[in-house]
């Protein structure tokens, strides 16, 4: 059915249940948790500044070389996932030089885990070149991925999820 | 030690190892598998559009009209993701009118689904009002969250991943 050849089509989605069975009952204009995120982190250098926190890079110069961004695009990006509360800035003083500040993730940052998983492991399917890095869990060896599960414990597919309306959210 | 006293610092990172230990070994450039996944789907464009067919939208106008985009926005995207093999055109036909085509999404595609559900999520934390929408585990009601899991099974946090140099990568 499909008008490539190549592309395979799948066409389970989520299943839209209670109000939300008419799409319309919804507006996502500003109420869509993912573009709110995107307002955040959904900028390319934000992402590789999160990507070297995540692997261990706190300094500035470090962060704007292994980036391979300017320093004045890295500076601003710094600034502002520091005025969102998804980095803080630490002081840190070398031997004989003035007190400087180096960038650490914060609780909310880290919380980006899964997407850096997310977005790492559907790359590493875009070509057959493999990506450079791999994740393993340090007690058992094995690689990382991410999983989508419900707060029961069950690994959950995409035909397996319900999206509805949030009862929580004042409307 | 925090400069932002509001601002909860969490030090733990990703621990690098073998040769990575020393991070110059490894040259993101070209080898990042995190940006050649923005490469395809790092707009709000694109996620927006990646959303609505997560929950169902198929139709030009319906996809164009729930995400807020121009209809030239929303074609030059679409017709990007198809080449990129996100997202595959099929064709479907009303009574009495031409054959015309609907966009679904490809394995690969829904193989986004962790993306789109970490996105989410960490949007829903953003601030006091949630998001207008929830996913639950249709078999048995519990709401949904991204995991990162290994091959063995095992939920993993960020201090306990290893982050090392992949040794199919050729170099």
């Amino acid at each position: 059915m499909s008008t490539q050849a190549t592309a395979v089509v799948d066409e389970a989605v989520m299943s839209r249940v209670g109000r939300f069975t008419d799409r319309d009952a919804f507006t996502a204009t500003g109420w869509c948790s993912i573009e709110r995120t995107l307002a955040v982190i959904g900028t390319r250098s934000a992402m590789v500044l999160l990507r070297e926190a995540f692997m261990g890079g706190r300094r500035f110069d470090d962060l704007a070389r292994r980036t391979g961004l300017s320093d004045a695009v890295a500076a601003q990006r710094l600034k502002q996932l520091v005025a969102d509360g998804v980095m803080a800035q630490v002081p840190y003083q070398e031997p004989g030089a003035r007190t400087r500040y180096e960038y650490v993730l914060t609780s909310r940052g880290r919380e980006l885990f899964p997407v850096i998983v997310a977005l790492m492991q559907w790359g590493d399917g875009l070509d057959v070149k493999p990506g450079g890095l791999e994740l393993v869990h340090a007690d058992c060896g094995a690689t990382l991925g991410p999983v989508v599960a419900c707060a029961a414990g069950h690994e959950v597919t995409v035909d397996q999820t319900e999206v509805r309306l949030n009862r929580k959210a004042a409307r």
